[in-house]
């Protein structure tokens, strides 16, 4: 395995998804000796999760927080504030030219493709609340039907556990597909190892919008 | 669905697998009307994850945590050293007979068995260390070739991923299917709903001896 190492900042936002942060990560951190991992909100503060009461422990806010060489979006209801928060968005503005890679999860590709920094980049995004999601990135190239989509730099996938499938393909490009093997492996995770499968495109018509789920 | 309401108390320990808690507490916490989650240490501060540096916040210590429903003890690394602290078995040893159910994860299973409460009960574990994990409960059934084994109040997942099976599982037997494959659907998860499913049994040996693997 090549000695590459990375620093990965999480950007957590209160109601991000617990699922899409914690089962992305932990896939990337199972290479212990390639990652380091820091986690990241607007004051530094912790925010809970869409799950009652759970949160993640956080290390930087926007102004304290060193430079890092991956940005980690994750997606989750509360994407739907964030969406008009010009002081969140700006971070993803400022980080987005420094880092070596982004990833995001789920409705985090909604985040990054409010910015611009997408567009004409092919890209993909949950697939229960595809339409409204996809309407914040009109220059977009979006892909329905996909597990995750690679365009340079950006890695995006599809809902919360489509997460863990992109990170696994991350480590397979740049530590080769036996090291994501083995990850999944001995996490007794069935890897869909193909960005092509997408059984839940035709499962979920994709019209839910985010704004009418209750807090 | 039923209104039957439940707090969890997630019982959490230094290098603890960072997706054995978050997975299954995503998958409970989908139904937000129906589930409360309480996260405990021994000291009541945050302890990290086996994923470098990540860590859930915590409410509370084993002194101040007050009663909850459901006892969950999660997997990981970590479970060598807690092994050995009779202050945490002991935590275990006074809630298990208070509670409605317990549900582990991966070697959290071999943390109840080592309290002796699990003697005569079907239970499973993690494939990757078996024969070192059962050793600690040598009268316990152990089941090797399942995802998860309910026996009575007792529910227990084979390695990681597995635990977000279980409490899939979990949903359905308490709520109906419908509301589990809803949660699994929406989480775009591909549930594993046979608890016989499992491969990993015939993948790992089940000859690592979790002691070996470098902090």
């Amino acid at each position: 395995m090549p000695k590459e190492f990375f620093t990965v900042g999480a950007l957590l936002y209160k109601d991000y998804d617990l699922l899409d942060v914690n089962g992305s990560l932990r896939m990337l951190g199972s290479l212990k000796a390639n990652f380091n991992i820091i986690t990241i909100t607007q004051t530094g503060e912790h925010v809970t999760s869409f799950t009652p009461q759970i949160a993640n422990y956080i290390n930087y806010n926007f102004e304290n927080c060193p430079d890092f060489d991956i940005l980690f979006i994750p997606g989750g209801v509360g994407t739907r504030d964030e969406l008009e928060n010009s002081v969140f968005l700006d971070f993803i503005k400022q980080r987005v030219p420094k880092v070596k890679y982004v990833l995001t999860v789920c409705t985090g590709s909604g985040l990054l493709a409010k910015t611009g920094l997408l567009d004409g980049k092919k890209a993909t995004t949950n697939k229960l609340v595809w339409n409204w999601m996809t309407s914040f990135g009109p220059n977009v190239e979006w892909v329905r039907k996909a597990r995750w989509v690679v365009d340079g730099k950006f890695y995006t996938s599809s809902g919360v556990s489509a997460g863990m499938d992109m990170v696994l393909g991350f480590i397979s490009d740049i530590y080769g597909k036996e090291e994501a093997d083995k990850v999944a492996l001995e996490a007794e995770y069935q890897w869909h190892d193909d960005p092509h499968w997408d059984p839940f495109a035709d499962k979920l018509p994709g019209t839910v919008d985010l704004s009418t789920i209750p807090s």
